[in-house]
């Protein structure tokens, strides 16, 4: 490699090492985007580098200008790496772009624009009036840094989450036995796996009926968890007991979402899940299920729900899969084969296989013994 | 890397290279092994290479003295790597130890012994007798070499083909719609790779349903196709119509395989099929039908079928998966989730999770839109 190659690389590689940092936000910095940011001088020498911290914390510009001003490093000609554009309003922290021209930085290199309609170009315009030179990235960069945000874009340009459906299912499509015995499916590492995934979602959306019969916790139990994505239960029927163990989990908003509003002792049950913790979530019955959870999606968009992690029985996953509302599949495949047993989905019977569903391979990994398979929605 | 790394290091690229050479004959040498051959001189420069032909034809330690005696190179005194013991019996070909002793080489380096009892050794004795250095390869080039001749060893050591299972379904485990659409499941690169495997075995497994519903060649299509696997269909009440475009593909031989003996018109249809071009194999019927497809497997082994690939329908696959007969599952794995369908394998209902067979994930590989997993059965 010749030294003008190496200079030509050089704003790829930080970059890539303020994608990195932004990996760091993966599971703190929610519903705020996951951003990385790195300063560094004329040489090439890193002057500071910070990501978004939890929630009314700082932002990564912040973090990196405070990283440089505690090392002794003078910033005043630098240039800013940064995986987002830097915000340009007051939200719960005053806006970076302020920041940075206060710093008296020479230029700031941008990943991706913020499509935050607060945001929208106006941080990219304050600096360049600022007289800051302002430089965004190559596609293959851009790409990567819509990639780790991509629950906040989805919320930010259409005003629901990114929804990541996680099955479990055998290599014949189960995921249990009809008699109910799943234990276990898939392995202890596949298991392990998907609190990771937990943790980065803004929100983990079950059914009753998963409740009911498994009375599950739902939550992140990986060491040196600080933040506890919200649980979503979908229980038309208010059948979530409130002495369900999920209520156990400290610090975590729980929205028990409903529509049916007249049944029988409805006030009742609300009433003793509400004194077990949980808000009720009364939406509009819609004429079929599929507007009932379009509607559960807009309202999760509004309580700045990023990655929505999905995961539930047979029904509820049918009934999002057929109302087209998941971006993503999580699946996990273990090679075994199981025969007669429950569905993973819950789904309508086609006449003819164009009908199908068709979801394209994002990536693929061995996880211990199993397989973990992820999968994107195409347009049909 | 040093000198001394280097040298080191040489035997194991000549058997990579002995190995690289074995692979061209994995559509050529059936029944025979797969079986390459490199010879160096003291200077580690190749004199000549080879690999094993076709059935009757020259084996590779012959193609590789030839190739060198082409090349005008002395081999006296010289190395030789292959891939599997030098055979020691007058088979369709005279001894190729014989050879090697004839034409004064000084030593032999060995990937795998040979296990047909008509060697099993006795080509190592041979070669040492005649005052030959035999050597034996490293660990990881010996799992190499059984690698490559799975199905040979397979029948060598047990008597009965190595079973390759091959499937086409999608993510939840469907072939088809419960109507029966399954054009296609997926998608045509998916479709093409399935020939490599069909061409690779010495016979194709299907059933008469198959053979009924969908009239298949069930032939390998590839450009340069010297050798049709054999077709065995499995057709207790001979039901495969003599008209079957199966029967239209030349230079191959199809064995009709039936247990029910009694059944009226029986001769007649055995008659016609025959003079379709089959042969009919009858073999004595078992309590039930997992013994009958044991003594198939014992008498494919008869046959020197090597690499049984089965391509059959959910009642054959499940029978042959119940009876624990497949040894690799070839599942090709569409992106798609199609509901209520026909699965993969006809199996009868678990009342444990822990009777469920399992697999080992042996390669996954994307495959155009698809993926291809190959598994392996674990031990019970």
């Amino acid at each position: 490699m010749s030294l003008s190659d190496l200079a030509h690389n050089a704003p790829m590689s930080y970059f890539q090492q303020a994608l990195e940092l932004a990996a760091h936000s993966l599971t703190l910095s929610n519903p705020n985007p996951r951003v990385g940011c790195v300063i560094v001088d004329a040489d090439g020498r890193t002057l500071g580098q910070g990501y978004t911290q939890q929630r009314g914390g700082p932002h990564a510009e912040i973090m990196a200008l405070r990283d440089a001003a505690s090392r002794g490093e003078d910033v005043v000609g630098s240039t800013v790496y940064v995986t987002l554009e830097p915000c340009a309003h007051h939200g719960r922290t005053p806006p970076c772009c302020d920041a940075l021209i206060a710093a008296r930085v020479a230029k700031v290199c941008i990943a991706l624009r913020d499509p935050n309609p607060q945001v929208a170009g106006q941080g990219i315009a304050r600096l360049q009036a600022a007289g800051i030179a302002v430089e965004m990235a190559p596609p293959e960069i851009e790409a990567q840094a819509r990639e780790i945000n991509i629950g906040f874009l989805r919320r930010m340009e259409h005003g629901v989450p990114w929804v990541r459906l996680k099955t479990a299912s055998s290599l014949d499509g189960m995921t249990a036995l009809g008699n109910g015995d799943s234990q276990w499916i898939t392995g202890e590492t596949a298991r392990a796996d998907v609190q990771h995934w937990r943790a980065r979602a803004c929100a983990v959306l079950t059914g009753s009926g998963t409740v009911v019969a498994d009375d599950p916790l739902l939550n992140v139990r990986l060491p040196g968890t600080t933040r506890q994505p919200h649980l979503v239960i979908v229980d038309s029927r208010l059948r979530t007991p409130p002495t369900a163990r999920l209520f156990s989990v400290p610090e975590r908003q729980v929205w028990v979402v409903t529509v049916d509003r007249n049944t029988p002792g409805r006030e009742e049950r609300a009433a003793a899940l509400r004194a077990a913790g949980a808000e009720i979530i009364t939406l509009e019955a819609g004429l079929d299920g599929r507007s009932d959870l379009r509607a559960l999606m807009q309202e999760l968009g509004k309580r700045e729900v990023n990655e929505l992690h999905v995961e539930a029985g047979a029904i509820l996953n049918g009934a999002m899969l057929e109302a087209g509302l998941a971006d993503e599949l999580l699946a996990y495949v273990a090679p075994m084969l199981i025969g007669p047993g429950r569905p993973l989905a819950d789904l309508p019977t086609l006449q003819r296989l164009s009908d199908a569903s068709r979801w394209g391979l994002h990536r693929m990994q061995e996880v211990g013994e199993d397989l973990r398979l992820q999968l994107r929605r195409k347009p049909s």
